[in-house]
């Protein structure tokens, strides 16, 4: 006899009693809720580190409501958190999106991710937050026939720009890196910011100014109007001058880095039972209408959610007996308390 | 017109928004989600200090499993939670049990404790834990007939016992600080504990070893075994000695000091749906059978309930939502954010 084989989908896919999408502070207790039950988890976030929106979005503001925390900064939590998950040494695939769920006959997963990173999954926790980082969009008129052509939010290759004739909007760090950048190597450069301060670093900022100053490049203080096309080619952007003047900005590309906000992206695509932007879970496992798949934190809604971090911690906690239970039907999993447990002692690394 | 006569029941209460039954660490959370509500709690406690089963059974003992406290001593648990609900300013009511809910024709409700403090409270909150804490019993074949008259777990007037003949049980502080105070005053004192190693401090165990050496007072490492009595006349403890010899003890009065441990109690009997001696409520607002009468950690039960300290934090911040709604039902009560709301930072005494 042989084993069956292996169906061609999750021919070398990776191989995961559980998946956890999302790295945000939810998914993070989410490997130390698993971790005291003796599961290890992978977990997937399109950020290149973990953290989510505290570290995205607001890393330096004080969180006041964590339990037991009266004061924590943002990133602070993030890093606790991190330091308490640590002794189940989960396997962190960060920079990747989730882009595909796929439940295959036998009641398992088949994820790929944005690199094409493939995992074959037993159960799959969803802890998403407000959903994977998209780019701001530059959000003017007829701007949307040339994303990805004309209008860019990232730079893949910087030779595709250089000799050319760039228009670049934005006032944090990844807009001025990349104006000093092609300063000298694109034909032209004009940095376009929407109000005098800069979140970017004060080194560049002022760097800035003196090739501004040299001539080398321009800089506007404006916001987008709306595209400059003819004959549906891309000629420019018009922009509105904070003096109200109108002005034409002839470029070949416009390079836009308004920073990065939360989106529910593929995860719509997934057959989700979903209301208003959120998947909908029980309150006794946080599951999902799929069987095996779990939703946590700031992504689920049942009736009384509220998007606290401290209810994603509950949750994580409750899906995490939930996946044992799945992953184990026939084991009893008993509330074991990690103040007195010799077993939770060991999972944890504690001298007993 | 004359405002209508106050109830004669509700005479003379303390009036309350809300009442919090229970200080242990979801009792102080309590009063930290209600804060950030703008609502303020009395909480009543039957120990004389908060921080219930941490502070009262195992205040040293580390737990691993707070959100963001990798580590974390349960005393120290408390003097945290303390600390967080500490601008909300709660009253505290502190050795004293909740012996009697009633439910006014108002649908408000009256609590009455140990100490005959009266509350007229337009919502309740029961966070008690694993109940309120009882001393434990001498558990005995015969006791219970004495006890209160023979049998005694506290002294409420140490005049009661001069001249008597005492034993008294127990290795603790209590015992040995009674033992102490009675050698001299008593007409005899017998200390009787389980095992060689005591929980009392170490000089007050060398002082009573003094003592005996000096034949002041006798102890007897023994478990009791039955009360000895005479024509329903209490004469003593019969007990087994670890060298397994059964011993009369002649005596007017035991004293047992075996420390404290929970128990459902008065709860039981306020009608509420108890389920395994767990309060049975909803996972929307944590609310019981009886609208206004909310329960929280490790006292409630739901599907899928796990006592875990985390679950009572998030059951208290969503049954706060539900009680402001119930104090205010015309009122929306929106989430507010402690890292941007200006309201909040108001509440938490946070300079903006």
């Amino acid at each position: 006899m042989s084993e069956a084989a292996v169906p061609a989908a999750v021919d070398g896919a990776i191989q995961a009693d559980v998946v956890i999408v999302g790295a945000g502070p939810c998914g993070l207790f989410q490997i130390f809720e698993l971790g005291l039950l003796g599961i290890r988890a992978h977990i997937i976030d399109s950020l290149k580190h973990p953290g989510g929106q505290c570290s995205e979005l607001y890393p330096e503001k004080p969180i006041y409501d964590i339990p037991a925390l009266p004061v924590c900064g943002a990133q602070e939590l993030v890093d606790r958190l991190l330091q308490q998950a640590k002794p189940f040494n989960a396997q962190f695939h960060l920079g990747e999106e989730v882009v595909e769920l796929r439940i295959l006959e036998d009641h398992t997963f088949l994820l790929r991710t944005s690199q094409d990173t493939r995992f074959h999954a037993r159960t799959v926790i969803i802890a998403g937050g407000l959903g994977s980082f998209q780019p701001r969009r530059l959000g003017v008129e007829g701007g949307e026939a040339f994303e990805g052509t004309r209008i860019h939010y990232k730079v893949k290759s910087a030779a595709e720009f250089t000799g050319k004739r760039l228009v670049i909007f934005g006032g944090g760090d990844s807009a001025l890196d990349w104006t000093l950048e092609f300063a000298g190597k694109a034909r032209s450069v004009t940095l376009v910011h929407r109000r005098p301060e800069f979140r970017a670093a004060p080194a560049s900022v002022s760097r800035m100014r003196d090739l501004v100053e040299h001539g080398s490049i321009k800089y506007v203080e404006a916001i987008a109007q709306s595209v400059i096309a003819t004959d549906g080619q891309f000629q420019g952007v018009r922009v509105k001058r904070n003096d109200g003047e109108i002005v034409d900005l002839e470029a070949d590309h416009a390079l836009v880095f308004f920073g990065l906000h939360p989106k529910l992206g593929p995860i719509a695509e997934w057959g989700l039972n979903i209301d208003k932007r959120a998947i909908l879970v029980d309150t006794e496992k946080f599951q999902t209408n799929i069987p095996g798949v779990f939703a946590i934190g700031d992504i689920n809604t049942y009736p009384g959610k509220k998007k606290l971090i401290l209810s994603g911690f509950h949750e994580a906690a409750l899906a995490a007996f939930a996946v044992a239970h799945h992953l184990n039907p026939a084991k009893k999993v008993p509330l074991q308390y990690t103040t007195t447990s010799p077993i939770m002692h060991k999972r944890l690394g504690v001298p007993d």
